[in-house]
């Protein structure tokens, strides 16, 4: 009789997410007669033996839909009292589970090596709407956030140049400038600011002047991560002090009177926040990650545990948790520079 | 030897604005040719004579594009000192103008109506995102903002059903919300909070409870022009005193922590802002417009100045700009509370 | 104890059948205290009382859900040898059903009829993506199929631009051409045909060369009702001599050729097929599908039996069966030549 | 002063062209100095010597515009009696040029390549919709085609499944079957059929009624290069004798009754046609074009005459017209093995 593994999906919802599962799913039954179950909300369901039943009528019609049918949460494997390898066993043994396929960021894989390195059998598929992790050439999700934030890009074009104003988007990218390198690229952007690249507000301004004296309306793509050099600039604008509540204030929400202030060219910021990582994912995100849910039902298959799936050029591989683990892939300054000679 | 006429677009830009302008100029082409001018920037093009001529090869596969080609303002054609109708009768005459089309909104037409009776030939095309002029059914561009919201809400959606989140999404809508319950019905919002109907937060309260008691993720979906009775609630809340930035915090960013606080559901705001108005317009709106457009060539080629057109059911009628004028449609009662039957 | 309904889907699928539905049975729960049932496969599943279950957390999330979770079929009432009044009463009664709500077309509401005047309890929702029943301004699914064939034009726009083609695209509409009138327009079609109206293929030609003199592509959208006036010109035509398979090819693969051999201008044809009934709805559509679930779920309510509920202007109304059937809402003459100004 | 090259592009149009000849103008200008013509309609304008000029002010907004605005078409250089590289070499030099930029699918570095040896400044960006180019990871356009493909599996699966009907998508593919795998995929087809793999037909109708079996609606799509290895089996089948227009009738409309007829299921076709390669290219394709225009700039900057550029991993690389000719890039074995696991 097959064994039985399980999955959970941990950190911030991704497109995608359903579409490995039911790959791993399908995989699983079909070519290795393993069965699943599901750890509800991450890393909890684990710790507590909360589990859903994952067959082939479970997952079917999966692949289109967004989030996750399992619940994700921030939960902790270690940080919660009642988690730890050793009740971790307990569950596993007591739900008769050879393994478990951890679906998730740079936090999930950091805590799935400990769980592997204590014992446990697990495996690991890299989930991150950012694009920031360097063992993969993508991860499902990004290309779905990528065409949102463009669309984004296309609609607020149009609006700038009706009423000549610089539009300012703000999208996702904490430590990495991906999605607005590529979005930006993509939208045909005046100019893009990204975590890995200071950019001064004076720079930043001579673009957007630069731009508008072409006579057109400029746009500016700004990832979440991106800090001005100085902050202080921001500061001594009027009515910005005492900027203390970040959840009200993206940086793209800071950006704009800077800009407006100091250009003297009307300028709106429009955040656009959890929209781009939910809803239908896109096609080429759900073929990413049916292949890679199949690929990690073959990790488990051959007890390769301690190993994450990845994708290296056209192909699926297999990488150990250490080779994976705290490689920030960020935008290299030589692709940076080379979106800047369609800038200003 | 045809006559010739000028428009302009004014206010907010809106999708359907360049439809608009085809219709016209195709019907007044070609079944009463007439010739045509665009002004630039709305009344400050009308006022300067700042025109671009407007023929079949200037309008060509304008339905699909977003946005207007003339540019928009809010300068105002009396407030303004080179403005009033002295100089505008000027303007016309040296650039040989019978007439004048103003596509605009609610302000538009007040000035539109005035410069009427200072004898000015002018006429109408209702224009606003909101829909909240009483005088037509429906105007073009609130069908492509609500299907843009419907989308965000179906995104937003299985993001908060994968971590069991209170969604928030602040649409546009100042004095009134139909823009929230159209999205909202469509989307099946769980909440829908417009300007013209008070909710006080233990009211929002109750609904995102009971939702998540039943095991859902709430959605809510609100209009930028709703305020809760007491806003002194907002300000009671830690973190929220001195809330003094309206610009960097719509009240979707007010409601989101408010909704958390209280109820201790983690809650996420959206807000959509000019998303909505910007693109490719829906083709429910390129056909209301390109009506609109080619009613509004009968309209001067009938010399009915003073008139705007209408959607009236399937129909597109001509009214004055007095029985026009100030005439806020709001959502009834009794929608807003059919609407409600299906809350909570 | 509230009573007890059944509804079913008949004929083709439409997109918004599951937001009626819902509005259903959400008003009907909510509101009257009712429970409700859905017949499987539309007619078959009343006659043979198989049923499901319908309650508020069957119809959750279905606003923005295409097809029918009823499924639907063609089968008859009175046509198939187990169907006929009597047997439908002994349905109803066996499971304590005080009545049914008929979604459907002109068929369905035909045979609704004479259920009712042969003593069933029935009232009825008019479905058509066509739009062609006149008692109703609107029917739901006949907008998301405009927006399914206006994005198609953009589309095929491009590649005849690109290569100097004709494009031809034929969408649906059998005996009225509103998808062919509506898409058209909003697409910048230069020739639209539509059943209404005989135009011949001299006419169609000289249209699609003045548009290529004028160095654009031409862009022809058919209706697949539409019919040469003298269809022995297309037989006359060398290589479509005994054409007698109509699956394989609908008028827009016969126009094509056509336009071709007489023009001399290379000219491709696209059917839009089934893709234009599926899927998620417009937001439009799932408004006006869920106001008509929740009207009919007054209907009921209120014992109005025999009555369908109807779009006019903006607000839902009801109407009886008797002023329903067998009008076809045709295109008016004056609608089709003011679409006309802007062909050729 | 800078150097003066010329760009065509040839062939089916494809989503990203615009793409790839804005960024080969912006970064030529900007970075180099140079100078850029456009040959109208392919090859046939460089024989002509008939050109546009492109400067930044040409290409400007182009990345998200369908189609090319250069206009292309299938004429030859070496076929056409004007032809020929002593003709095109006076061309060049008339025109003051330095060089080529031929965009285009396998027939034009074909071309290119005989212009290359006879003397010819030329370089190749690889153009096919289709991916089966064995050079380059992917082409543009591919992934606008594979996101159109999946958008309409997902619409047509409502119809089926409403309907308990067998749906088959024709897609683009002749030699390749990529759009259809990576569509099915995405969109989580029962059978995935190809040119690369012949399938009986009693295979297709035994996936096709396990499906059924099991309580859905078999969804097949069908790349247009796809054989029954026996099409003896089509003929066989009554009232499709006789099948001779192959314009008329794709594999999709040849195998639909084939399935119904062999199967008892109701089963309908859909080709997808031209609609999977016009209107707005995707955020990737873009993305991809841009940066293979960029990348262009860079060869002919650096006189690699006789290269192409292609995608290698995440990275642009430049390979000889020699290692990219005629190699077809087909779905590998074990490739379409790994999807069959998720069939029937």
């Amino acid at each position: 009789m097959g064994k039985r593994f399980g999955i959970l999906t941990s950190g911030g919802d991704c497109p995608g997410l359903n579409a490995v599962i039911r790959g791993a799913v399908l995989k699983g039954e079909t070519v290795y007669g393993h069965t699943f179950v599901g750890f509800r909300d991450g890393w909890r369901g684990l710790v507590y033996g909360d589990v859903m039943e994952l067959d082939r009528s479970t997952v079917r019609g999966l692949s289109n839909q967004g989030g996750t049918i399992l619940g994700t949460s921030r939960f902790g494997p270690y940080t919660e009292p009642d988690g730890g390898p050793e009740n971790i066993k307990n569950v596993l043994a007591d739900l008769d589970l050879a393994g478990v396929i951890a679906i998730g960021g740079d936090g999930t894989a950091t805590a799935a090596n400990r769980l592997f390195n204590d014992g446990i059998n697990i495996v690991g598929v890299p989930k991150t709407i950012d694009n920031d992790i360097d063992a993969t050439d993508y991860t499902f999700g990004f290309n779905t956030a990528v065409e949102i934030a463009t669309e984004a890009i296309d609609r607020l074009r149009t609006t700038g140049n009706s009423h000549r104003r610089c539009m300012v988007l703000e999208v996702m990218g904490r430590h990495a400038g991906w999605i607005a390198l590529h979005s930006g690229i993509a939208g045909g952007a005046h100019a893009i600011l990204i975590p890995e690249q200071p950019e001064s507000l004076n720079q930043i301004c001579a673009w957007v002047t630069s731009v508008k004296n072409r006579g057109r309306a400029p746009m500016v793509v700004v990832a979440e991560g991106f800090t001005l050099p100085d902050m202080k600039e921001a500061h001594a604008v009027k009515g910005l002090d005492g900027f203390n509540r970040p959840r009200l204030g993206g940086i793209g929400e800071v950006l704009a009177p800077l800009i407006e202030d100091r250009t003297g060219i009307e300028t709106r910021a429009t955040v656009l926040g959890h929209i781009q990582r939910g809803g239908v994912p896109s096609a080429w995100d759900r073929v990413l990650a049916t292949r890679m849910g199949m690929a990690v039902a073959d990790l488990v298959a051959d007890s390769a545990w301690g190993h994450l799936v990845a994708l290296h050029g056209t192909e699926i591989a297999r990488i150990t948790f250490d080779e994976a683990l705290g490689k920030l892939k960020q935008v290299p300054q030589d692709q940076y520079q080379e979106a800047r000679v369609i800038f200003g």
